[in-house]
């Protein structure tokens, strides 16, 4: 069937209205009437051609929240009228080593991305969550807490679970302290969720009116990264630094200073390549990590836990006309904090 | 008690004779006999003042074995004529955190370097293994398994412990696949230690000659790094890679990219900054962490490891006016794989 979406036709056009055909739902799939999906930064990316892989048209959205249509005949976890969600993959080889981990975003078939890639036929196209409806497979989708909020849970399905994995991952505990470089749509959740964990968050920024919003949203410090020497006194300080910033000219060396031995750095943002010494590591058994999303089990982990702490992000809804303007101030920085996009305007 | 030992006065001066004046042994002292003590790249480091912090005159040395002389009244753990070991360490406070978990090597007040630095009085300089004779503390005075070679055995102390903790540190176990760039002091003895660990090991060198070494050591697979496309076939292959390069000009952005999903990266050589991109980190979870020789108990576990495995160093042993030769040799790479200085020549 078709249905309405937005897309991207070329990386230098404004995104337009597309009509996408979804598959008919099959005994195990899920069609979901898409109420709102989160906009991420990586959508520009690809919309943009950034890195190099788009293929047009291109309907972006990975961070999407529905209510279930209809389910196939062998569904069993979700039925109609469900609020639910789906995130960066819509499916997985689920024979391989990472798959059988509950590791699927590591599939080694390559996981199915929900936009700009193949379902496993590695044929099909796969079209995101700037539609109104979509057809998933019933292991792919998520079950969203009655307790949140279905527009300000869709930012959970890509930037919650890209902070919730690694803060779990280094077994943050209540206590640790944890540092959150950038308070954007990661950054801000980051603050949410390492706070409700029981960590003493401190936030690391470059705008001091942010200040307030830090504190706000569960920070006990604030530093102001645009002062001089604002990182001599945080020496050895964090079990933890999650670090938000996505911008090409970001350097981790000052932010090595600051952890505790055996601390961890995770690096959240596709940055350009920064310079990393030896020294800076081995004096304190140091280590800079990557994370990428999460898996299916841990994302649901990380709804139920956003659910049970009320936990969702700040957003800004907007209607598919404003899609382009929203990119914008995106780029900018000028959204507090999150983008959604009411599917009902498409 | 004054004691024979080898010192270097300036940067650019050779070592020469030097008398270090020894403390007399208090109750939980240990008065050891040296017997041999390996030569480390650090030790010329420090000798040539590289990090700046070289205090004159420095006996160096942080790799000896030696025979227990006398013991103080509440020493306990050791007696007269065991054959013992001192590493890296010779005291630290013994109450902080890092102390009570068994990580003196980053106790918070910084514990006691074997030489170049301070007692905890913060005022007695340390004078290393380069010497006829050396008072330790017990607490920091380690055994030797008497199934192992006392002159083979001293580099475990710094080369060994580097090695082993990093592979207990990310959980080597039977079966992983674990690759050890640069085949010297390190890395001969990472080889063997990952090996007797049950790993599947792959020696990455620049060195075609030293492939049949390799494999005498230990190591499966062997990989010429200077050969084009070197790494081309090990995508996703290693869950660790040990590297041991001390070089400066030494890029870790390729061996990210031979790491499973999870894999580590571990830095031990004190190399120049080495760029690392976010992307390479984040598509996979991969981590690049450094490691410091390892604490006490660590020490002990790791001897009593390479007792039960027959593991220790291919070594070369020198006499005491043999050490400016070595330095240059070890500057050329030209040693397989340790040089120990035979205490009796001094």
């Amino acid at each position: 069937m078709k249905t309405a979406a937005y897309a991207a036709t070329a990386a230098d056009r404004p995104l337009a209205p597309f009509a996408v055909e979804r598959r008919e739902p099959g005994p195990r799939d899920v069609a979901i009437d898409i109420l709102y999906c989160g906009l991420c930064h990586s959508d520009i990316m690809q919309v943009r051609n950034e890195l190099g892989r788009s293929r047009y048209p291109l309907v972006p959205g990975h961070e999407i929240v529905g209510r279930v249509a209809h389910v196939g005949a062998e569904v069993t976890r979700v039925k109609a009228g469900d609020i639910v969600g789906v995130g960066g993959m819509v499916d997985s080889c689920r024979e391989c080593f990472y798959c059988h981990q509950g590791h699927e975003q590591f599939c080694q078939k390559g996981a199915a991305s929900t936009y700009n890639g193949t379902e496993m036929d590695r044929k099909t196209v796969t079209y995101g969550g700037y539609s109104k409806h979509i057809v998933v497979t019933e292991a792919f989708v998520l079950k969203i807490p009655s307790s949140l909020d279905p527009a300000a849970a869709a930012p959970l399905l890509c930037a919650g679970i890209t902070t919730y994995s690694p803060l779990r991952q280094w077994n943050v505990k209540p206590g640790d302290r944890v540092g959150v470089v950038g308070l954007g749509g990661l950054g801000h959740l980051a603050v949410k969720i390492a706070a409700a964990m029981g960590a003493e968050v401190t936030m690391l920024s470059t705008s001091r009116a942010k200040e307030a919003d830090a504190q706000r949203l569960g920070a006990r410090h604030f530093v102001l990264t645009t002062e001089p020497d604002a990182l001599d006194g945080l020496a050895f300080r964090f079990d933890l630094v999650l670090d938000t910033v996505a911008s090409p000219q970001h350097d981790y060396a000052p932010y090595l200073g600051t952890l505790k031995p055996f601390g961890t750095l995770v690096v959240l943002g596709l940055t350009a390549p920064s310079a990393v010494s030896g020294l800076s590591l081995i004096m304190g058994n140091k280590r800079v990590a990557g994370s990428a999303i999460g898996g299916i089990r841990e994302n649901q982990e990380m709804l139920d836990f956003c659910g049970e702490h009320g936990i969702v992000a700040d957003i800004e809804t907007i209607s598919a006309a404003g899609i382009e303007d929203a990119y914008a101030r995106m780029i900018r920085n000028d959204v507090r904090y999150r983008f959604v996009l009411d599917a009902a305007t498409i």
